[in-house]
């Protein structure tokens, strides 16, 4: 693998770049601070990502139209305010803790990684959120993309082979020249199914402290990194 | 005005933020130097920029399907390399001239305005060119966009009506929030008309030393500045 022929990294963002679970879990804890209401944020955390796959599938499907993920955020943050019953926020709350997935915290590795991959390789998001979060996100977080790409300019959620195609596209890369890093082994299987490069970057606690999938790469990428530092290290950047 | 109610700012951005014509008069005379040819490259940055928009219109009249501003540049170029009688390049020298697009020089004023703006408003491209032409141009320049976005993504040349509501929609701020900043009078006009907010810089010399259009704001925008610094002082930046 030369990392010299390499022209464009993407990535994917929620829990590769940023760590969703506690950065939820926190503002969960504010607003009930602030509200007096009392839930247990874990578990609400957990099931607000538990819905993320099951609604984009209405969508992949064709059951439905295209949708940003911001709405179906809101679909399910709506459902589950029931499910926990939650009361006591107004419209205004309910769409500031909706906006909690554009405020996500970054993995302390990543804006320094990211920062050093870039002055080699363009960097670009090939995430399933919608433009406006990851832009959003990038503002509140300094992560420091060339580009913001992925499911909505592609009109295709992950992993859908446009997801990845149309990414490649836009940045006028071929997709053999182009590495996607993520911490799902899934989602790279579905890059390299279309061509693209892979690199595994292992977040064993992206889903708590009990997390069992994704322990580690378990197929053979073309690099297998700690840290977006350590991917840094290893590309020579 | 309030600018405080402005949610975020996108650019055009040939001639606006970067000098096309004196950027690309100083390739074609480097090109030449290397490979001993000779041709008035002020008239050919002229005639390349003359079919900008008849391309772009076989495109928006539904003439022709999709197709990038990269594109559109190669063919005008293969002609105007006949019409020229420009000879001696190869399909790399020609790929290369080609992609003088992506290395436009930004004015001077540009990337400092930019940078102040950037503290208190999103910015993002809102071009005919084609994301990877953006974003290697703002790698090349310095530029600080927080998103890349305008034709391509929203699959509409300017001033098709798409090309700005759409890139309203990535960004998550209704068009009545949203302010296109542009040198050019005609896709103010064509904005505004879309419901957004405007901002006119003045490019007195985009197109040389004799150009009489867009010498001033023609109608009464919402801003209308000297420089992307003065731009910044109006904003409050």
């Amino acid at each position: 693998m030369n990392s010299d022929s390499i022209g464009a990294l993407i990535f994917d963002v929620f829990g590769t770049v940023v760590d969703w679970r506690g950065s939820i879990i926190r503002e969960g804890r504010a607003l009930a601070e602030r509200l007096g209401v009392e839930a247990d944020w874990e578990a609400f955390a957990d099931a607000w990502r538990g819905r993320y796959q099951p609604s984009m599938e209405t969508v992949r499907s064709g059951k439905r139209p295209w949708m940003k993920l911001d709405e179906l955020h809101m679909e399910s943050l709506r459902a589950l305010l029931e499910e926990f019953a939650i009361r006591g926020l107004d419209e205004d709350d309910i769409d500031q803790f909706n906006r909690a997935w554009h405020r996500l915290a970054p993995w302390p590795d990543s804006v320094p990684g990211l920062t050093r991959l870039r002055v080699k390789y363009p960097l670009a998001t090939c995430s399933n959120g919608n433009v406006a979060l990851l832009m959003n996100m990038a503002r509140h977080a300094g992560l420091p993309w060339d580009a913001i790409l992925g499911a909505e300019p592609a009109r295709a959620y992950k992993p859908l082979p446009e997801a990845y195609l149309r990414t490649a596209d836009f940045l006028g890369v071929a997709p053999s020249r182009v590495m996607l890093v993520a911490a799902h082994n899934d989602d790279l299987l579905a890059a390299r199914s279309n061509g693209l490069r892979t690199a595994f970057v292992a977040r064993p606690t992206e889903y708590g402290p009990r997390q069992s999938a994704d322990q580690r790469a378990e197929h053979d990428f073309d690099y297998v990194a700690t840290s977006m530092e350590d991917l840094a290290d290893q590309l020579g950047c």
